[in-house]
């Protein structure tokens, strides 16, 4: 193999240091926040058995998980007919196993799992990668990280509360100023179609609304009645499209009295103030939250809160999402437990604090001095020096090889390592080395005491 | 699906919280000592093209790759033909990606693709999963993660040195004191096989002299003779097998006299005392490094420096190996440069702690404080203290639903949190707080900012 036709799979990615540390940054703040808030790690295996991940996702996400070739002889056991059956038919013989598609269906098949042994509420973050065969394209790729925190075993909208908190304070600590939260809940989405006269088809509607942003309002109309709702209903429905300004107590206020009728849409309505509430409490602004009665966000999956964050001044979707799911064990055999979660996406983030220049410039440091030398004796000096640093802490590196101090200096200039400490045979002897500052291209000489006070 | 039938795949593992906090006390050991080596991160995506790893490992290494299925209709272009030569083939035709099954090859295919971009010499660190279609047992596992820290482009054998440091940092730092850095060379195996009048011979000696610690000499010497060693080359061996005890110096100055005919052999003893010269600058102590001339690991790998890691006290495998190979990135087409890495095992490293007891107790702490209440009331009152502590950065967390007090309680206890703050009417009241802590057993009244001193 030659190194032009060398290449790694469509959709998946490289991560070289300069990415790294940067992501590196905000996973690091991410897991400190959830940390704070006491949830616990854990983390589940790439692998799962199709069995746990298949008929979770919608066939869409059926068709989107990757599956892996079983080990050793896979075709014993397969007969020809099953090969002309097609792929489809032929993958559940010969691939038990695939990658996982998320972390909530790993999540929910360990809790079910350990039931006996975990401490209910179960407050868990889980920070991996997951993959889906999607098409890959600007902005969505087939291996990304999820950052999730989920609380399972709780009913208390407090956890919907901590999630808003916790989001304020990710952003904060990434220095994400303009954000917004949106807020909805499910029974408000039941509530309005119901209020509509189209009961149980939520679906349908939030499909439409969803475009509002995008398309405006005569187009959401046309699709409503594309979509089968009556001109009665799009009429009765513009309200609720046209309600997207004012205040979230103006906006709850209205939510009150247009679902007057519908008792899941005024429990929507409770749980939304009682959260407010909670906020309130909690001391956390409400300056960047906004309900927002059309958010629905794979809406198959909620049953009560739905949340989202989007970051300001930039083109670039949802940098994050969650809400609750009253049965997520269900599907497993475990009925009964609330969950509610909320998970931040790594590559938007990133995405967004590129385009508002939010990485700090020093973020590609890696070394703070390297130890540059003239010959094998200063080299063989240079190593009690680094020695020292390490001893002190200081992340430092001394050149490996001969090389003139041109390319040494190069060489750290190029990785912008800050100070580059040089040994020769002058400073050998007196003891005091020549520190060059390689932002300004100032230099000093220093005792080796002065360098490690200098550096840290 | 129930929850009695669930599982997971063979060979793979969840880690819940108390495992997932005490492998990321190792994880975060290894990183730091790693970054204050000026090791740059790096990461690299599960699936790899199969032509990039197949070839890579030997033939058993290519039996224990997994292979991805190819989305979409893998079939389509699949003749009858093809089905009935038999999985091998077949499989070449259906999944074109595989998971990686170590981090050195996806690191030299990053290396070789991104060589233009690259400062060289280039010391990376990766620290990812692997997988591999191994026979599951104890302490082998489907799944696991590797530790590398790799230099790439240098000659120098300061980098053998620097790894030799980071091992003892990075112990130290995890509080593993007894254990032994095992050192070789390849060109001092080299040199052996010539000096027992079998040149070229070292791999099939090293698979025997492996042994030796579990057989003992004799049958080592019956091993030999049995893959067609001479009586000669077997008696010629003798001293080097025996020479297992002695100083670093005698064995150094044995293997200069043994080898004093073998110029390769004679190179490989100069390295060697090259680095014990680079440990003494460094500071190093040899006290825990050991020259072993029979030590190989995976013997067609390396060309130079061969490191092993054994912790001591302990019946566990090495935690840790590595060595130089001088043409790591010639079989992606950059041939001439020269790798050296080094690689810890998690799993060993944990088994290693946790055989002897190195966990800290309180490493299984989630929160320092749950705030527990007696009712709606004091629930919202709570609310205030647990954001209050949170802005002192004080891990916490409020119980989120109404439960008696003991329920609050016995879930602080469970989850080793290791203060409750008890909130009712007469804390309200006042504005003391009961605070109890749950290890002593003792309770005293404390104002929110005597909580917020006593528990930062």
């Amino acid at each position: 193999m030659s190194a032009h036709n060398l290449g790694i799979p469509k959709g998946v990615r490289d991560f070289g240091p300069l990415q790294m540390i940067r992501r590196k940054t905000i996973l690091s703040t991410i897991e400190k926040v959830f940390q704070k808030y006491a949830y616990l790690p854990l983390e589940t295996p790439a692998m799962e058995n199709m069995s746990t991940l298949t008929g979770k996702y919608g066939e869409e996400g059926d068709q989107l998980l990757f599956r892996i070739l079983d080990s050793g002889d896979f075709l014993a056991g397969v007969a020809e007919a099953d090969f002309r059956a097609g792929a489809k038919a032929m993958a559940g013989k010969i691939a038990e196993k695939g990658l996982r598609y998320d972390l909530t269906v790993p999540f929910a098949r360990y809790v079910v799992m350990n039931q006996h042994e975990i401490t209910f509420p179960f407050k868990r973050y889980q920070i991996q990668p997951v993959w889906r065969a999607d098409r890959p394209q600007k902005g969505r790729y087939r291996e990304f990280y999820q950052c999730d925190a989920d609380v399972v075993g709780s009913d208390s909208l407090i956890c919907e509360a901590e999630f808003i908190g916790i989001i304020h304070e990710v952003l904060a600590g990434l220095g994400v100023r303009d954000f917004t939260v949106k807020i909805n809940n499910r029974k408000v989405l039941t509530g309005i179609a119901e209020a509509i006269g189209a009961a149980g088809r939520e679906t349908d509607f939030c499909v439409a609304i969803d475009k509002l942003d995008k398309i405006g309002l005569e187009k959401v109309e046309l699709e409503l009645k594309q979509r089968g709702f009556s001109q009665d209903s799009v009429e009765k429905a513009r309200p609720v499209l046209t309600a997207a300004n004012g205040s979230n107590a103006e906006k709850l206020a209205f939510l009150k009295d247009f679902l007057k009728d519908s008792e899941t849409g005024l429990k929507g309505v409770a749980e939304l103030e009682e959260i407010f509430e909670y906020l309130r409490l909690l001391d956390i602004e409400e300056t960047k939250i906004q309900l927002d009665s059309s958010l629905a966000r794979g809406l198959a999956y909620y049953t009560g809160a739905i949340l989202e964050v989007k970051a300001g001044g930039v083109q670039i979707g949802s940098i994050g999402g969650g809400g609750r799911y009253d049965n997520l064990t269900g599907v497993f055999g475990l009925p009964g437990m609330s969950g509610v979660g909320f998970s931040f996406g790594l590559d938007r983030i990133y995405d967004v604090m590129e385009a508002l220049n939010l990485f700090p410039k020093q973020s590609e440091v890696s070394a703070k001095a390297l130890v540059a030398h003239f010959d094998e004796e200063s080299f063989r000096h240079g190593l009690q020096i680094i020695s020292e640093l390490r001893r002190e802490g200081i992340h430092s590196e001394i050149y490996p090889d001969q090389a003139k101090i041109k390319k040494q200096l190069n060489y750290a200039n190029k990785k912008n390592i800050p100070f580059v400490i040089l040994v020769g045979s002058e400073e050998m002897r007196t003891g005091r080395y020549t520190v060059k500052d390689m932002s300004k291209g100032e230099q000093q000489s220093l005792s080796l005491h002065e360098i490690v006070f200098t550096l840290r």
